[in-house]
C-alpha cells in the first residue's frame, strides 16, 4: 500500500494511491497513527472513503512532517566514502536532521541565500520509516519494526557542512531535505529494500546509480546498531545513505542552481522530484 | 520566575517555585505553552493554584520533554577547544540531540552497557529555551526570542563520539543529556546569561569552572547564526557549549562511574544534580 500526505482545501490530508488517483482516508498524520500503534494497512482499509482525487497536480506534503527524529547515515556506500576522501568507519556515521529542513515532493528545494553557497548538492537515498520502536533491537527482528520506505534527497550545503568538524548545519538548512512522495509499506518491497536500483538524475542526466544492496550497513543492521544507543520510536526516520556521484566530488563541481530539476528514483518505491529555487530575498 | 516540570500522581505537571515549595499551575507542558505563544509569566500568574508541594523530594522531569529540536554547540569555549585538540572554527560547531537522550534533575544519568565505554564524561552547560522562533533573526533582536535558561549536562560517551567523523551517537545515548531543574525566565538573569560562574563538580570536587562570558559565540550570536540556516521554533533548545576540564582530556582520564554524583551549577540559574548509574542488564 502506498500512503501519501497532501494538502486539500488548505488542510493536511492522508490518502492511499488507487491507480492514478489518491483515495482520502482522513486527516490524522502518519506520525500520529504510528505513535498510536495503528497498523497502517488495516487502518486504510477501514477508513477508505469514496473521496478520490487525481494524483497529478496534488500539493504533496512530506509523508511525515514531524517525525520524532530523523537519523541520517553518512558514508554508507563504499564508493561514496572514497569520493568523499574518508576512511570507511566500521560503525555507521550518524548525523541528525531537524523537521524544519524537510520539503515535499514537487516543492522546491531551496538553495540558501548565504553568499558562500555555490550551489546545493544532491544525495539520493532510501528513507526507512519505523512502525514500532524499541531499544537493543536484534538484527534478526529489526525489519519487523519497519512500517515502510520512502525516498529522500539529502540536499547538502557543502560549504557549511565543512565549516566545522560537524556536518550538521550543512545538512539542516530549511527546505533542503526532500522526502516523499509515498510511504510504501514494507510488504511491497524486498526485505530491507535490498537489491533495488537507486538513481539520481539532474536535469534528466543520471548522476548517481547503485544498488541498495551496496549499503555498507544494511537496513536491519542500522536499526539494530542505532537502537543499541538510542531508543527508536514509531515514526522515526532513518535515511540510509547515498552512493557515489555527488556533485561536490566531481571535477568540475556540479552543484544545483535555481531551475534545475533533481529526481531520485528507486525501483518499486517511485520517484521524488524537486525543482531547485533560490531562497527568496529577505 | 522559575518553572519546573515534575511528576505528580504519575502525571506530568507544571509548577512555579515559591520559596522551598512548588506551586502547581497545570498539566500543559512548557513546549505546548510556548508553541501556543503563551507568555509564561502571565500564564503562571493567572493559573497559580493553592496546590503547593515541597520542592524537596519532587520527581523532576526535564523542563521540556519534547522540544522541537535541541541544537548543541561544540567548541564554544576556547580553552575547551584547545584541550579537545581542535582548531577554533570561526563558525559555531553544531550538533543535535534527540529527545530520547534527555534525563531530569535527580534522575540517574546512564552509563551505557556497551563493552567499550570506560565511563560517561560530563559537560556542564547553559541551555537556552526559545520563546519565539524565526528565521534570519538579527543579533540585536535575538535575546528577545529567549523564554529562559536552564542547566544541561551534555553527558558524552567518548568512545562512540569518535568512532566516526560525526559525534552524534556519542552524544545521544539514552539518559545521557541531563536537563533542568528549572526554566528560569530571562528577566531573572543578565542579558544573554552573561557573566555567570559555571561550575561542574564531580563527587564534590570542582572539575569545570568558567564564566559564561567566555563563550566564543555568545547566546545572541548563536540564535542569529543558527537562524540564518534553520527556522527556530518556540520551545527549541540551544545548549551553549562547555568550558575546559572535561574528563576525557585529563591524564589520567576522569570518567563517571556508577554511584558518582555530578552537579552543574550556574549562578542565578541553580544546580542540576545527577547520580550516575549503569544501564540495567538487558
Amino acid at each position: 500500500m502506498r500512503f501519501v500526505s497532501f494538502e486539500k482545501n488548505g488542510k493536511a490530508t492522508l490518502g492511499v494511491r488507487d491507480g492514478d488517483h489518491v483515495r482520502v482516508i482522513g486527516d490524522e498524520p502518519l506520525e500520529s497513527l504510528l505513535a498510536r500503534g495503528v497498523r497502517l494497512d488495516e487502518y486504510a482499509k477501514t477508513r477508505a472513503t469514496e473521496d478520490k482525487v487525481p494524483a497529478a497536480g496534488l500539493k504533496f506534503l512530506p509523508p511525515l512532517q514531524r517525525p520524532p527524529k530523523i537519523v541520517c547515515v553518512g558514508l554508507n556506500y563504499a564508493d561514496h566514502t572514497k569520493e568523499s576522501k574518508y576512511e570507511q568507519p566500521d560503525y555507521p556515521t550518524l548525523f541528525l536532521r531537524v523537521n524544519t529542513s524537510l520539503v515535499a515532493h514537487e516543492q522546491p528545494m531551496i538553495r540558501p541565500g548565504v553568499t558562500d553557497c555555490e550551489g546545493l548538492d544532491y544525495e539520493g537515498e532510501v528513507a526507512v520509516v519505523l512502525g514500532t520502536g524499541g531499544r537493543h533491537i536484534a538484527k534478526e527482528d529489526a525489519l519487523s519494526h519497519v512500517a515502510g520506505y520512502a525516498l529522500f534527497n539529502d540536499g547538502s550545503v557543502r560549504e557549511y557542512q565543512f565549516k566545522t568538524p560537524q556536518w550538521t548545519v550543512g545538512k539542516n538548512f530549511d527546505g533542503t531535505g526532500a522526502f516523499g512522495p509515498d510511504l510504501v509499506t514494507a510488504d511491497e518491497l524486498p526485505p530491507g529494500a535490498k537489491g533495488l536500483l537507486l538513481e539520481t538524475r539532474l536535469n534528466g542526466e543520471v548522476v548517481q546509480s547503485a544498488s541498495t544492496s551496496d549499503m555498507v550497513f544494511d537496513v536491519a543492521t542500522l536499526i539494530s546498531v542505532i537502537s543499541d544507543a538510542i531508543t527508536l520510536e514509531p515514526g522515526d526516520v532513518i535515511v540510509s545513505g547515498t552512493p557515489s556521484g555527488i556533485g561536490w566530488a566531481r571535477t568540475p563541481r556540479l552543484l544545483m542552481k535555481a531551475g534545475d530539476v533533481c529526481e531520485v528514483s528507486v525501483e518499486k518505491i517511485g520517484t521524488l522530484r524537486n525543482v531547485i529555487a533560490d531562497e527568496a530575498a529577505r
